[in-house]
């Protein structure tokens, strides 16, 4: 049976780059994927399969309970899109301005639905539940897990498995680790208030654009000074924005960026650091700040039974020719959230470009579509190593 | 007869402040005043002054000849308004959002109008005769100043004087200098360009927020290290632009600022080490940059006998208590043009208020209205002392 | 017999305290040792064990013939000092203004020195020989470890052990890794050319110490933004030399520091970062530089097989409870020179105080003198392992 | 008689250089001018002229009472030298090893003394008395010239005059301004306690070296954003000291510098701001500081009629080709505390070399020995003006 289940998503394949092209097309950013969610809802009717929308926010989940005696377990596919404008001169490129799919998740779930409409044919056969969780607003922190797994998606779940495209990994390999997998991802805004006023009498003002320059440039100081140089973590500042024209001098500017860590540890030092950084940058200037920093998604830590699993049986699926554990990546994902709840494990499958390739989040981001059968075609592969093993 | 007109103008003080304040309900940015060009237009139209439009742009100059010999004096009002989100609480507030009359053009033009009307009467006592230019775009380099001379609105002109409603200077006040009395004032755009990315892989870009507030903080060195302690010069970054997303590291960075000085020696040594600050901290990451520097109003330098006219026979003006010389002002003005032209002086008509008075292009900026009547009579003055002494 | 040389090095514990506490009062920089050389030379003589002296610098090594065949494995202990004024209060504190045995060289000296002592009673039953190794020079690169090496000090060694006595190690523990364990050390200089003057004139003058502040800011975002946050480096300015008057602006000022790594590939790139930043800094101020850096001791690699045998056969030494495997340390050592060239292991023998513990390198460093014994044995049982494995 | 004065002082040019390179030889910094002070009280010994020595440290006095009535004029030369290792190639070159008169206050010391022995022989014709005040540690705050006033040198006197060598200034010329001449001179010593550690653990340390450089740094935006810009102000610092080893991270770091002012409320802001500026960068890192700030000497403002004189009659001494006003000078003297207390000028005497002119405090400093007589000269020109304005 599996093997014909591998064979139906093989002949999917341009069905899936269709789904994938059309949502790359009217992409739509994360807590407003109302359309995209639209979509998917459409497709699972289609196929008579029994789903749920509106599961915390945009959510839709769907469940095909087999039809042999089996475990419950949850393939994991997320909807969203970036505030990015695409630069790819392609067919399918974005039609709305300033949004993208710069980071595969129309990959994602044009894959899940493609696995969906694959196995279905084969549901008598099918040992346990799949229950397919589309989710929305990865990219966002708070995120769309969480609200979904309160909602109780993962009741009566005995393992949850996902993937992300990545175009790091060459086609036709995984990659994953035992253990920490992908950084925690916080956010962070930070408003300085000065004093504006006349550009040339910068001595009646309290220049918040030089203040803020200030800041950014000690914030750098944390990292290189305050962190023990074995442990990782990362501070990016994203926008700076300040000011409204060339001769006045700004009255105030707003900094908001991301903090990655593996370590609580390492993010409460990040934190207060940078609360004391802020807070010293205004005082000569008896300047005033608002500093708000978000807890995001904690560390992607995968449990080392099913990462193994998937490490060793990975390789059994047609088209992947190896699986590889490796280093974290500093990247965060909020399928954190699931490992939390449930056993399970996360893993990257391969989808460099030959040529081309960008990373995650450019302008020019892309992925090799003959990664979308190998993507559903794992996911597939634990589900089925699960059953096995249980 | 100068009595009588100083007479007029005071009778006029409500419909000056009137037309001041249908002004101030809609202000219009440098270089796009079309329908404030009209409204000044209309009201020559209507007093029956031969008048002319589109003299360089949005200017209009009129010219009243006296009955009798005399020489030619020209009186400069400006008439844009800036980029500023007017935050007063008044029945006159500007109806336009994010422009604001927060510098008083408002003022100037409706002075200027009220002394047309008040002296028309007198045509025929009035030795010489009165251009009246009203001239748009004074906020925005290269200003509305430069092309109305090349329009040729100061042919035939023996004079030149102007003033600007001043929140510095007390109702009743006027301030001028003989010499120095505003600074130059240039404009520049700085653009870095580095390499955008995900936001937890810094080492695969080229931060452009880092690199900008890097290069902010290093302007602030020119001023304390490279000019002379004894010179005077303003670096004022006015906006810093930077980023689409809080988990994305911006490829380019965009400041916009002004330069102020005296005296070119120092401008040019400013001009160079910001070149050379641009370049230097876009080495350690092979970012790249585009610096564009426009020069703009040279300072605004007094015609010593004109300026001391002023000084000597403002006093003689019904209201004005007195006049002072003070040290020069870090603002700049395209008055200057004119001056490098004719004879003339320009000076500061005191329009402080009582109480809550704010700086020049603050958005709560206000002036006394009462300072209205004074610019017209002070003008008036220097129109009837230069005919005198000539 | 190893039981009872194990007995004979802790009947040796008073002298080996008075050996080390003897040197502790004598310390002598890197390369100066001249005086300590003769001190372990001396002890030799009277123990009637051959010695050789001036191998490569002030080394001094001897050598153990056992009467019974075996290999030739070599122990090092390293004896020079730094320049620190000591602050402890103790009646064996350093009689040299400034300089001071902050890191325990003394007591490897001691250690090696009792063991040496202990061991001579047992030679015709000892298999093998064992190479006494001590070594000057290891706090400053390029160190005594390589021209001994190049002198031909393991010429027919098999293997080389060494030990650290270390204050983050509790009493009675061992801490090694099978692999990366402790990190390449490297030293820099960086001379900034300016400008001096009077104090008065900033603008006639290149002020180095302004320049040299601004980099060293600047080399803060090396390590924040230039390097894989999953990668591991450190750069440490450690001296900050410049001017001579209050008054007079500085003409040049002196950097040197250190920089850590694992990894070519990082070290590399923190080089070119330098260079660059330093190069850039000078751009504004057309100021000259010297950059100077010097490649030190490559990582410190422990070969699997002899970490092993530490970790597991530690524990059988009397006194040592227990040996863990560590994350490695980002401090430098040259023994990473013997372990390029020959099998082997370096380790930390826990020397930690119960109360007033302090960092190595710190001005009231000591460390507790019952790791003496523990330090010679672990050695002593390193010797035994490698033998009984061959 | 004036004339023969002037002549006399002529003849003695050759005995001037003599002195004042025999000073050059053997500079004494600040407060240490012991032999230089034995120098002079011999000198005056010699000629028979009543001195007094130790008047307010290493002062000394002497005066010379005319036959004829007059006004009693106190004429002041300083004597001590720099911290500065000379770097002349001359005959005279200094003869101890890092101090240097790098200033001229050798030849102010030579042309005092002169005057004194050409002035002797014509002591009858003369009107009034002369002090001549011999003041040491000008160099160095609190100065030389307070202590001398609290010790009485100015009783009984009406008028005081002094005047500096100026390499600035043509041979030939003399500069001086009728009121704010001199910047008031502080100075400040700034101690940044971190905490001191290994060199590849940052984050168990509060590196001094990075905070303090951030310290300097953010100075700088003081005068560029703080202080009004048509006002003046310098902020030095001139020694930057830290840490002793490549390999440890400093705990504590130390700045020397000065700040020059010509006005109270400036120099107040600049503390207030320098105070906060140190506070703030200890913030992030907890670290401690001290910040001690000397307030110097007032600015020199001279006399508007005594400085008049000094522009009128200069001119009428032999070798004086011309007089000007000039802009005031950012350096500092304490000549400034005789000017507090009586009428009086100071004033530049043109002392440029025609090549390989350096500025004052730079280690190739050296003057136009024939500035020598124009020095006496114009001092006895600045009496003889006195006396017969009196």
């Amino acid at each position: 049976m599996w093997e014909n289940i591998f064979q139906a998503v093989d002949d999917l394949f341009d069905e899936m780059v269709q789904i994938r092209r059309h949502l790359h097309q009217y992409p739509e950013l994360s807590f407003q994927e109302e359309k995209t969610a639209q979509f998917i809802a459409d497709y699972y009717e289609k196929l008579g399969i029994p789903y749920q929308t509106k599961i915390g926010g945009y959510g839709v989940i769907a469940k095909l309970n087999g039809g042999k005696p089996g475990k419950t377990v949850a393939l994991r596919a997320d909807f969203d899109a970036l505030p990015i404008q695409e630069e790819n001169d392609v067919t399918y490129k974005s039609k709305v301005p300033g949004v993208m799919h710069a980071c595969g998740h129309d990959g994602h779930t044009a894959a899940l639905l493609g696995l969906a409409k694959a196995v279905l044919p084969f549901q008598e056969q099918l040992p346990g539940t799949i229950v397919f969780i589309h989710q929305p607003a990865e990219e966002y922190a708070p995120g769309g897990a969480k609200p979904m797994i309160e909602a109780g998606v993962l009741e009566d779940v005995d393992a949850v498995f996902g993937t992300h495209l990545w175009t790091d990994t060459p086609l036709g390999v995984l990659h994953t680790s035992k253990g920490n997998f992908m950084a925690g991802a916080d956010r962070f805004e930070i408003k300085i208030k000065g004093k504006g006023g006349h550009g040339a009498k910068p001595h009646q003002t309290k220049d918040a654009i030089v203040i803020t320059s200030q800041l950014v440039t000690q914030l750098q100081q944390i990292l290189s000074r305050r962190i023990d140089p074995l442990k990782t973590g990362v501070i990016t500042v994203g926008t700076f924005e300040a000011g409204q024209a060339f001769n006045i001098i700004a009255d105030s500017a707003k900094l908001v960026g991301t903090v990655r860590t593996f370590d609580t540890d390492v993010q409460n030092e990040i934190i207060d650091q940078m609360k004391k950084i802020v807070e010293s940058v205004c005082i000569p200037y008896e300047a005033n700040h608002d500093f708000n920093y978000f807890k995001g998604y904690p560390p992607v830590v995968n449990h080392p039974k099913e990462a193994e699993m998937i490490l060793k049986d990975g390789k059994k699926v047609p088209g992947i020719d190896n699986t590889e554990e490796i280093e974290p990546s500093m990247t965060g994902e909020d399928f954190a959230y699931y490992l939390l709840e449930k056993p399970g494990a996360f893993y990257f499958t391969g989808a460099q470009k030959e040529r081309d390739n960008y990373p995650h989040h450019h302008p020019k981001f892309d992925f090799d579509e003959r990664a979308l059968p190998l993507d559903a075609k794992t996911l597939l592969q634990a589900f089925r190593s699960y059953q096995e093993e249980h």
